[in-house]
């Protein structure tokens, strides 16, 4: 019955996303959620919204909460594009903007869902290692190419790349359009987005998932140069003209105006993630150095799969990616002080164990 | 700077929307919304999901809203997709079910995003002329073809075959997979689902757009043979493994239950459109039978430019296509009473003026 099937439905490969089990009591360190509810004035914006009103189609450009992005990030409305989750946004610069007839440089550890989207589109990639310490190094990104995108912080590393590096690589590439994403920018590490009003060939892509705690309503979006959210704002008008719902556009932009809940909660899992750093240091781990709401960690005396099945079995989910230069780490979700508590209680019970 | 833009960027024709303007007063009769609100108590599930747990993602697999649908419709949940309003799910299944080597089977006069879909994902066409009564003709979908969309009602002419003609279709082309789209269904056509029980190549769209007065929310959904549902699945889970927000889905879901208030509802819409037609037949329109929440009609006096032109002066907005078999027409969504009311004075007005 697959002849039904086109033939990209057939030769697919699909992302797996990390399990969204509904266990009680679990601790749930496996898809870099936030431990912490969104800000209260953004699910006040929400039921505000759910209303008779609904009945209508909601703004297809999403005027308001292009607005309050513009203002936060310091650029103006034209240079926001906004999409229902930032996997569709990023969905979408794969088909604008990175599919070219020359390769597309991608980094060979990084967010897996980029090869996919890459299959997908037919977008022809070449993937470029990290070094031997697990780091992106920009001289590897200056040679002929289509396109380039880079996470910054990287997942799962963890590890960022300062503005200069980028800029460097802006620099050297000014042709070709460069892909950032900072789905974990704001948690320490430094932004690429000041660089856009002299790199026209800058996108850079964030998510209220992270963050902003509020990856169940999926809203992300991009700023660049007009010229590249016109392209976007091609691709999406001839795919789907309302992505995000009108409640998803009142939260989103509610939250973007809660500057102060924002930063706090940002610094709380700063704070967090320093506290598990040590923790798991001291348990003897060797945990990469991160700029994310996660840390990407190595045990010398356990395989990671073992490690990962432990946790498991303590109720605890942390992410393994079962892949040659990964296969040894967990990626682990910075939770709640108590998440972090129960994570080295049964670390260390896993470790004194036989 | 189009350099930068990827070539399908730069080739393709975007769909656009019916307008969307929040002006007090207007009578908004564009874009076929429903003049009555939402179930009250889909509004009440929202508001309930609008809290701390939106820190986490979504159900990716929507369980609960495809639970819902199934019994709705009599299917196994296996055998329903649901995605982002039923643009995101057409455009799936072009990827997914509707592209291969042969071309797709389409009306001239139908959906005007289809063709947006087919040049996105570069799938070719072959366009099948309405008859001259602007009716869908089944002994024309009948050649070797790679694959078929109708919608049932059609858009917008607002014209239903009965499920007996799509089965006649189902039969003739039963390797070949055939999409119907019944957006409109729920306003007096006959739903073609009781026949996915014998035709694993069919596939019939709904939105929750129209008769469930839920097009703020995006929420759209296909029913059909299990393997049918895997192809859109595995295309859904190489671009956005959670499509839907989890507000959206707990409104959607509550929305299916209340079954009393959607039959209120769309009874609501069948009577409401007699009266229209009946007002408009009075003022010497000719008006096409429509099955759904909207009339298509021409006034042998007057241009279909100046028509819109004139209604819209007088704060009516309705839609216009500029196409050379459709130029004469106005596409009328049936509003409440009064809105009735004041686009028969409107139009009875422009026809009384030089």
């Amino acid at each position: 019955m697959k002849s039904l099937w086109s033939e990209t439905a057939r030769e697919l490969s699909p992302y797996v996303p990390g399990e969204q089990p509904r266990i009680a009591d679990l601790v749930k360190l496996n898809t870099n959620e936030n431990p912490y509810g969104p800000s209260p004035r953004a699910l006040d914006a929400m039921r505000a919204a759910s209303v008779d009103s609904l009945r209508l189609y909601p703004d297809p450009k999403a005027a308001d909460l292009r607005d309050a992005l513009a203002t936060h990030h310091n650029v103006k409305p034209e240079q926001v594009f906004v999409g229902n989750g930032s996997d569709e946004v990023l969905a979408h610069a794969f088909v604008a903007l990175l599919k070219h007839p020359k390769p597309l440089l991608i980094p060979d550890i990084t967010y897996s869902f980029y090869p996919v989207w890459a299959q997908l589109f037919g977008v022809e990639t070449e993937t470029i290692p990290l070094d031997d310490n697990m780091q992106i190094q920009i001289d590897d990104y200056r040679h002929d190419a289509g396109s380039i995108i880079i996470p910054n912080p990287n997942a799962p590393t963890g590890i960022a790349l300062p503005r200069s590096e980028i800029v460097r690589l802006l620099d050297a590439q000014p042709n070709i359009p460069v892909l950032i994403d900072e789905a974990y920018i704001d948690f320490g590490g430094e932004s690429t987005v000041p660089a856009i009003a002299n790199h026209p060939n800058l996108l850079v892509v964030h998510t209220m998932s992270k963050a902003r705690g509020l990856a169940g309503l999926r809203v992300g979006y991009a700023l660049g140069d007009e010229n590249l959210i016109d392209a976007l704002t091609r691709v999406k008008d001839s795919f789907n003209s309302y992505p995000l719902g009108s409640v998803a556009q009142a939260g989103a932009a509610e939250s973007v105006r809660d500057e102060a809940y924002f930063k706090d909660y940002c610094s709380r899992i700063v704070t967090g993630r320093e506290a598990m750093t040590r923790e798991l240091t001291a348990l003897g781990f060797e945990v990469l150095p991160s700029s994310a709401n996660f840390v990407f960690a190595r045990h010398p005396d356990r395989k990671g799969k073992e490690l990962a099945a432990g946790l498991r079995e303590r109720a605890i989910l942390v992410r393994h990616f079962d892949k040659p230069r990964t296969t040894e780490y967990l990626r682990i979700t910075v939770g709640t002080e108590d998440d972090t508590q129960r994570l080295i209680a049964a670390a260390a019970d896993i470790l004194n164990s036989d």
